[in-house]
């Protein structure tokens, strides 16, 4: 199995998280996305991907793309250690949340939206930050009033384990940090924050800690 | 069940038609996205979801929010007819086929983007136009490309019936052609805009047939 990926992109982010709770090791593709203008723009890559995106997944020949599907995907092929609730209800919820930030916030702030922004509209950084801090921080906030009925003193969003609420949560206050997005008014986030970096499978699965992964800086 | 929607919104569109094939009719309450700067912004919403978004899904007092978490859940709990198909990797190319759409595409367009566009960035009609353009125009592309791999005589995108790649679909279009997105390059999908319009689901489920629908207008 192939993993086409990028240190930094909180889509592939969420499939290593993944990948590391179900204890699987695909072979890891670096596509690099800044680079000679993106390798995943190449023909090459849109062979494998038409979206022109990470992650994608190849077995055998096979193409999935889409990190939540990926996921999904995972989940019913090796479903322990389980990364959703058992209840349908409960199992909801968790998506819920997974969504709010991977249809919400996450497609406002990647890197070709960035780009459009700087590029095509010629937006002064001034203008950038706005924009990254409006939809992350207002997006952010929302998940935080979303697990207002969940106990506060749990390890993670929805209980004692990561689920996939988690797995698209961690990479999401990476980028809040990065793009200097406050969350003095989301403790409950700050408090997950402090357990992905203490939890094996998301320490490894930061974007620092990957094999392409470059000195780190605020630019995109 | 009371079902909170708006008659354009592709979300709540989505969990229409999901409604319709599952042959349930939670209780609609319309939730008006433009009249006095948004219903869903009201604090009387808020409390239903903090997202400030709909659709929302009230069941006895609890309350789900995104509609692909809505539709996995009615998925799980009212199986037939299914909406996925039933092996994993087959499952999986369609989430991937609905995320394509309900991550890359309509986050870009939707309202709340629109309003910033126009309002905070002050962009002209032309710099909108150009906008929706790109990333409905290459999304839908990009859709085009992912099914690739299916038989062209399908009625629906994954078989000879509607699936949640389906569901995702049919709103984007109707986007899409509100916005003067020409879809002269994707015969697949304009065969699939074909087959819902002859789909009592789909049709009931559009837009212009809701209690809250208006008279057709190309602004927001």
């Amino acid at each position: 199995m192939l993993y086409y990926g990028y240190w930094r992109s909180s889509a592939a982010w969420r499939c290593r998280i993944a990948f590391n709770l179900k204890k699987i090791a695909p072979e890891f593709v670096a596509v690099h996305l800044t680079r000679d203008g993106g390798a995943q723009r190449t023909e090459e890559f849109r062979v494998i991907n038409p979206q022109k995106r990470v992650p994608a997944l190849d077995l055998n020949g096979a193409v999935l793309t889409q990190s939540l599907a990926i996921i999904e995907w995972l989940e019913e092929t090796i479903p322990e250690p389980a990364l959703l609730p058992d209840d349908p209800w409960s199992r909801a919820q968790v998506r819920a949340f997974a969504l709010a930030i991977a249809c919400d916030i996450h497609p406002l702030q990647n890197l070709e939206v960035q780009q459009y922004l700087r590029g095509k509209l010629n937006l002064e950084q001034s203008a950038v930050s706005d924009w990254l801090g409006h939809w992350i921080g207002n997006g952010l906030l929302a998940c935080e009033a979303l697990l207002g009925s969940q106990p506060s003193n749990q390890a993670f969003a929805f209980g004692a384990s990561p689920t996939l609420a988690d797995i698209c949560l961690a990479p999401q206050l990476y980028s809040a940090e990065r793009f200097g997005i406050s969350l003095n008014d989301m403790p409950r986030l700050r408090t997950l924050g402090a357990s992905y970096a203490d939890h094996p499978a998301f320490v490894d699965a930061h974007a620092h800690n990957q094999p392409d992964s470059e000195e780190w800086f605020w630019g995109i």
